[in-house]
């Protein structure tokens, strides 16, 4: 009897950085893909989520269909926010902040990759809190005062629940390391092998 | 004065995996935008092609939209077939593969992620040459007879103007390598920076 299935929510919008949210999704799909496989945890179900469920054009040009909008969103375990240039429109956006603030309430862990940390800072979840983000962008989120510390040259930073990882491809290392707390090393690795992923093993960067 | 732009054709299918034309997607439209930051080389147009035109379902259920189909794909500098268990049917369709070996040919580079190398084998471009793929795929490669070695514990492999790589991720060393390759080693660093690509610097694997 394993556990039941994470619901993971990655919210996607127009100018949303590719590999941001794709690397995850690879993650958390693989992780299912194991678990099913070797009939162990690691289930997982993931949903691409656009604020009217149209798809978004994503900042390299890429256009991605979405499975859900806001109010069709089924109630999640695990939110993730990607970087990219539309992060810089996204913050200034009452309702997107207030659906990120309601959704992420009752989750396990709320997550960002690249300038994603921004509308974290902006929405609730990441305020006062310790973050990172790409390193183009670590003053300028620092100079926007809604966090307490942007820490740089680190590949993830978690802080309590939240985890905000750097840029684009550090979130592959943010999702490895999430299927490792949600499901156990060993399983992580599996899931880390599946995709062939080849850096050093990611492990916990707690501050 | 720079070098003209080149076009890079992604083919996507139903059941390719998300990461493994993603992955180098970045990598190549990234090129592009520390091109255009820096005025220098590096300058892409990336393609993605169905057979089509229409919208595929990947491998992991994401639902990407094409920029082109088989009849209106622009000639290519660059192609890019990805993995993905869409492979095993992809190989079986003579109109497939019959585009493939066309669109192929004036082709500077041509390049499998994963288990694409199965097609390119049967397609014509990697019949006869050494490739790698997918590691849970190597004995199934070489069980086929197409191409004349399999190597493993390889990120990627070189014969030719053929670039093989292995799974999923590996994609992105590829590209990596490739953009070295057209556009020098400082582009590609520059590259590698924009998209916090952090396992060791990708070396040729020539073999």
């Amino acid at each position: 009897m394993t556990n039941a299935a994470k619901t993971i929510g990655i919210y996607i919008f127009d100018g949303a950085e590719e590999l941001d949210f794709v690397g995850p999704f690879e993650v958390f799909t693989m992780s299912d893909e194991v678990a099913r496989a070797t009939k162990s945890d690691g289930r997982t179900k993931v949903v691409l989520i656009s604020e009217t469920g149209k798809p978004v054009t994503a900042a390299k040009g890429m256009r991605i269909m979405a499975d859900a909008s806001f109010e069709t969103a089924p109630p999640l375990d695990v939110f993730l926010i990607p970087g990219g240039k539309g992060t810089r429109t996204e913050v200034d956006k009452p309702q997107v902040l207030d659906w990120i603030a309601e959704a992420t309430k009752p989750c396990e862990w709320i997550t960002s990759v690249c300038t994603g940390s921004l509308v974290l800072g902006a929405a609730g979840p990441a305020k006062s809190k310790r973050v990172t983000t790409h390193w183009s962008f670590i003053e300028g989120l620092r100079e926007r005062g809604d966090v307490a510390e942007v820490l740089e040259n680190i590949r993830y930073v978690r802080d309590g629940n939240l985890v905000t990882s750097a840029g684009v491809s550090a979130g592959i290392d943010m999702a490895l390391w999430l299927v490792g707390q949600m499901f156990g090393e060993s399983h992580a690795r599996n899931t880390q092998r599946g995709m062939e992923y080849d850096p050093a093993p990611p492990y916990a960067a707690e501050v």
